[in-house]
């Protein structure tokens, strides 16, 4: 069986397991005030291009937007997403347990438009006695998409200048941001991620680690009284030195860039094969996240080689799917799988 | 310089991270629903002497309790305590971040008491038009305490009789289970344990894991929907077969059992040099926490050999002190700290 | 000026007032424990032909939305609403505010159609290790509407249909009821509501009292400890009969059923009005609420005789606009809007 | 039957319904932008000295509690509080319901000590590192307490200091603030509150009002968007312009001031009595709640004549019990009781 359903089902690169193991009989102090999650901190910071900025490891994606979210919101604030947001469709209500509402708007491939965010936040303002609406506080996209889209700079930009001109900070859910950042198409660097979003997060858990979110500001002042906000989130780790490692060895030597690639590289053969077959895209993803349209009984029979998730209820007579990439996949399970088609 | 601060300085045991590089590379499922989970939830559940029964694994102590309190509690209940207690004292107010009261009592060397417990609960019910107050609808304990101290098999039947009087789960929080159930004077087993409470969880970050916690519960319609009330609370682990690899190789050939013995042999040739040298308990522990008075210029001397914890504001002249082993204290470590006493 | 902006402008009906006049001086139990809201309890479970069944009395709408679908509600639910409800619009993100997501469809003038619920929910359940969204648990519809539609007996049976298929209790906002039931093509009486509904409020604020509504079941199991709820929402008013004066006035000789049938006269003979002089319907409204489309112009030269509400941002040259009666609305100030278009 | 069981058994002061009555029929806006509660913040916040302030009309005690607390705590504060506090005993849990850990201190008489308020906060500072236990972040007071008794103007002063030592806001419920204020051994006037408080409620649901408190604020800085966040709380009150109306008659001609005098004059004959006829006090009150200890049999005979509260479970021999007086309380009633004992 050749495994394509998600990015979470094998252990971490070999190179952030041999780290794990090698300081694994270490003594440090616990909860994230050791020297393995300050090197992770510096090393993520220069990465992004931050003198000044701050860094939070945290366990999961769920649990990143929660805590994130819950700080930046005040009481009765939300947040805009799009319809297909994984805070809105895939997190069993975690922002709305906080007591947010997520404020949704159609999406476009996945994404937000600038000029729909500015619509509903100029709409809400218009009347100044409007106290009985929620106001809409913060704006959170993912980079990339549900979808394996991505925003281009000049779509980000749009969208910060609207977050700037109603004071919003912008949050950017990053879950699979090596796959984004190392997408042919993308004209986006780190640096650019963190100088256009107030808050955002670096995948570790989709990215080659065992587990792990980086959460990264350039704006330490949005964020006061953080740590303790994650404990209560109940997401803090004892042995916090666990993140610091794991992310300390994605950002050496540029690891954090070359699973990236490898992924995004398995998935372009991948497609490519798809299309040379005949083939019709779901969606055209330049990310780890490939999505086809597929017959039924092609698909039944795929199973006996490959896993794979259908994307959506089966349709009548074909069905859209999702095949996934990471840092395990070979090309040799590329071949393998386009040969079975 | 030898490390007593607490149970979480270090990595994992070397057999628990040996699975873990082991399966490292191989592909499963995600969300806990992989062949590993599952031999860890029969491993756990046969060590428990439960034939009927369900296992959860979560990642960290302050989540567990936060969810299975939620859990557990209705709207408008609250759960008892000891005002020592774990969650009223060190979760950051997790539990009320949910919306539960924590109903305190007084503690008696950690502990509560069967009788403290029931006076409480019948002044609540003795008015029937008491709406306005806040209903004590479960009782969470912990074994150990936070003083190291342990329950015995009759007071913990006591307290179950109270609970079983008006309908109240009895939850055990077992962060550091394997070292009360080491105890010399320990007469209770794990059995009891998951046979007298109604939900425990079985420790795994302070006793060998990496991280990890085992939520068990012999009645599992206590806890319905509970993989997406986990979801919500951001406690999910994406690639789940990381505590079934740890709990499985933690309950393999007594691993769990063998960690314990140690550290408590460990703490009870500590705590013996420490009284051979003339310093006073400040509670008499038969657990891997041990808490002596000492005078401040000891204080002072000592923490040039070993780091170890002040339990609470220094006193004019001596102040309690917290020294705590684990899997990874040596005869070694404890020999050098007496010597330097 | 003649007042047509909404049906709290004014306070409540002669025959309530009268009423609190009547008692202020007599002495009688708190919190809803006294012989008024007793009587209020027995005239609206007869006047709903349920034998069995409770009634609590709240102070608002927002309130009684709140409380009701908290309970309603498990920590993990949703409720499913109109994206146009008042719970998901007007009530400042109080239902999120206590944890719970709404999961909103599309409206069709206001209502939601129980082809929509079903597809929704069949779809939810599809998948059965759906463990991650939210579970629809619950339906929230209101009648008449937000836009004054109401519900035909045949919709509303179709929607209980749904309910009863997936196990999830029907709630019905019923802030307007008395115009809901008083419009012409009504065919559902107080009876079919309580009986088509597992719970559902009776609106006094907006239909003849000072303030207050009643919620009542005809299942109080899905209630359990509702008073001890409502204080924890503050939702318990200490002088608690005072809605229990007002609903028993309200329920004694058809007085909410006659504020009824006036404010629709009056809405009938508003909207009789604006269309023989030409105006536009922007929805057709059998209830106490009229919209039309009205020139830009016309609105300003309007604005001098009555008020009333813009129903959305000003149009670029005519805009929808809103007309509201209620009990204190004479045929006069009917007249003298209709002479002033 | 003579009724000192609560100050909530009776309506309102006919000054005060007879302004209701003579306003019902006219219209306002709602929603508290109506003239009559702009008249009420103005009369108040001339009674208070305020030049600058706010003033923010809710229904009931618990709810401005909570919504209050709820806007000056950040998400991971607490509020200190004494054990014997409303918000801590009689609310159903209410400030936990809404995410906030209530830090309870022991009461002296039902008050806070400035001395133990200062050695919490001071304990907590004490370790920088402290990022797991609930910060305390402002501290709630009664005036006068649920004991009945009043702080000195030095108490209080003693409290500020404490407060601005540690930037905490000071928040007074005055749920009786009328009997506070007129207590003979008063050195606080109703200016000295809203000075020494950040923010405090003036009682009206137990001070004369059928129902409606006013919380005041000298720093409206500290209430951001307090308008929406009522809202959220389902707090807000449609027909606004009631509480407005009540309000502003309390604050006419001294009438809020000459209600608690009436009433504390009441209890002060009643408390001679029960000393004259050889009584013990269970605590000396000098406001409109008077406590005493009855013989078992004499409580039983004394029910025939008046209604009172039991203060707690039942003694063997003899039970402490409450009589409270309001502004319907007459001479004759409190004759005919002392008469009967």
């Amino acid at each position: 069986m050749i495994y394509f359903d998600s990015d979470y089902m094998v252990g971490a690169h070999p190179k952030v397991m041999e780290r794990l193991v090698e300081t694994n009989g270490l003594h440090t102090v616990g909860y994230g005030r050791d020297e393995f999650t300050d090197e992770a901190r510096s090393r993520i910071l220069q990465a992004c291009g931050l003198e000044r900025g701050d860094v939070f490891l945290l366990e999961g994606g769920t649990q990143a937007n929660a805590v994130v979210i819950d700080r930046l919101l005040d009481h009765n604030d939300g947040v805009i997403a799009a319809d297909t947001a994984h805070i809105n469709v895939h997190e069993a209500g975690a922002i709305e347990s906080n007591g947010h509402k997520i404020l949704t708007l159609p999406n476009c491939e996945g994404k937000l438009r600038a000029d729909d965010i500015r619509r509903y936040v100029a709409d809400f303002y218009r009347d100044e006695t409007n106290h009985y609406m929620v106001r809409p506080a913060m704006v959170y996209i993912s980079y990339p998409t549900e979808l394996g889209t991505i925003y281009s700079k000049g779509e980000l930009a749009a969208i910060r200048g609207v977050c700037d001109e109603y004071d919003m900070p912008l949050y950017i859910d990053g879950a699979r941001l090596a796959y984004g950042l190392a997408a042919e198409t993308a004209d986006v660097t780190l640096g650019d991620i963190a100088e256009l979003s107030d808050v955002f997060y670096i995948g570790g858990t989709k990215c080659g680690a065992l587990f792990g979110e980086a959460v990264v500001t350039r704006r330490p002042e949005l964020l006061p009284r953080f740590v303790s906000l994650i404990k209560l989130h109940g997401a803090t780790l004892a042995k916090g030195r666990l993140l610091g490692v794991q992310f300390s060895a994605l950002f050496t030597d540029g690891l954090y860039e070359s699973i990236g690639r490898h992924a995004v590289e398995m998935a372009m053969r991948l497609k490519a094969g798809f299309v040379e077959k005949g083939y019709e895209l779901y969606i055209d993803s330049p990310t780890n996240q490939q999505f086809f349209i597929l017959p039924n009984d092609k698909i039944d029979e795929l199973k006996a080689t490959a896993s794979f998730e259908l994307w959506g209820p089966l349709g009548e007579r074909e069905t859209p799917v999702r095949f996934v990439t990471d840092w395990a996949t070979t090309l040799a399970d590329v071949e393998a799988l386009i040969a079975a088609l």
